[in-house]
């Protein structure tokens, strides 16, 4: 039964690090990257953010690094990219939107997950959980030599910074660890995909 | 006794990364971030430079994750920026000259002092103590993809390494670790105010 | 025997530590930064990607920080081209190259065998040997604001990637350590040299 559980929750982990591999190698297209930069872009954008977490928390080698079925995933979600592209276009955005607010969720759950395990403090380990969910297209955007799009617009971490308060308001409340963690890539997912369904955006502070 | 200078130095590591936060926010608000951009450019300028010097000595989780009232402190900052952005606009740039100068000065010391308490060698924890003082920006100008400025103009990084430099000279001469703590945060505040009163540069190298 | 052959390795890393110092200082320069920035860059470019490396596998402080004469070095090769700025851009274009292609050989296979040392699966120390070799170069770029050059054009990183499995395969088919080293670089050096000869690039997929 806990054999199961674990072989699930590493499918679905593999399943958002291939996710954010594609739409990793699909910014390297736009950023005129050759195959090498496209497999990088694959690469940081699926486990940069795990990996910080992990450095930030002392787990060394991060997990994406003692596994190599990890970074396999990342560079195959590249290879699709690469030698399926005009399928990969061909994908309607709201399909990869939504898509990609689940693997938010994932991610944001398990950087949380990781962080108190780990014996962060609650305020702490939501940082962590959103560091882990957005932390691999922040590195994306900084090779691509641009401004993070996470601090510029759209609520992307503010739903991963939600979902991770979530789950450890739920833990606080007495729910099971499982139950909170779910609760939590729930409210993170729904959040993100309301949010680009009614055009929200964070304020911002205009200059006169 | 100790237990008050503990306390004393705590909270003007704190008033540093409060300062630093609001320099931070101030940037995002330039930049054209939104509340979560500004927010990051708080917790990173304030806190990035301590940081990096943690997981290059060695020392995780680093000091400012293992405590909520750094991040607290830093994210303070930005939401002072943003919910009193025309008073803070309204403070005359020299005086924020005046406290950043004050704020590099202690970043530098504690970054030198606690390379030295990990045993790094003294050469190398000048570079620490430098990296604790202007990584913060320098974090802060890649997310904003700018060239550091730290890189290009200003006795900045000159400051804090010449006074970090001092601090283990002294320590070298005899001096107790505070006097010579004191001393070396001295001189670096001192060599960037007068810096910038007498628009002082290092010399680069011309493209003919 | 084994203290002479030590000495020669170690002869050669700062070889190649002065030699991309030497480089990255030369971008400093385009980039127009002041002295300190010509520093940090041939600091960054000669050291960054073994800092990386060390960081990810857990070896810290990295191996660059504790012995001060690596950093020592970087900054001769900074100083070198600050004082005798003629007379390094007077050095023809090829013999540089040539020369980059030894020190991108030498980072790759001595970063290949360092993951190997702490246990990093093959695929994953392959990874870790390119990131040796290319990510001084990659922080350099980042740090002038710039997409690295290693991500858009040219069979540089990928030279890298074939040495180290070059040398990986050579140890798995019973080869020596040392002879498998040997040939990984030699794999790296003379790809990079023919690739740059008859101006291989890699594929990648035009926008149409």
């Amino acid at each position: 039964m806990k054999y199961d559980s674990d072989k699930l929750l590493f499918a679905v982990d593999l399943a958002g690090t291939l996710l954010f591999g594609i739409e990793g190698a699909t910014a390297a297209i736009a950023g005129n990257l050759d195959f090498l930069g496209l497999m990088v872009l694959a690469f940081s954008t699926a486990l940069a953010g795990g990996i910080i977490r992990d450095l930030l928390i002392g787990a060394v080698p991060p997990s994406s690094l003692r596994d190599w079925r990890y970074a396999a995933t990342a560079f195959a979600g590249g290879a699709i990219v690469f030698f399926m592209h005009r399928f990969v276009v061909g994908i309607p955005g709201q399909v990869i939107m939504v898509l990609d607010a689940g693997g938010l969720a994932l991610f944001a759950v398990a950087g949380t997950e990781k962080a108190l395990l780990y014996k962060m403090q609650p305020f702490i380990a939501i940082l962590l959980g959103t560091i882990t969910g957005v932390g691999g297209g922040t590195v994306r955007d900084m090779l691509l030599a641009q401004v993070p799009t996470v601090l510029r617009a759209d609520v992307y971490a503010t739903a991963a910074m939600a979902g991770s308060a979530v789950m450890i308001l739920g833990r606080r409340l007495g729910l099971s660890s499982n139950l909170a963690a779910v609760l939590g890539g729930i409210v993170c997912f729904v959040l993100r995909v309301v949010s680009v369904w009614q055009h929200w955006n964070l304020p911002k502070i205009a200059l006169l």
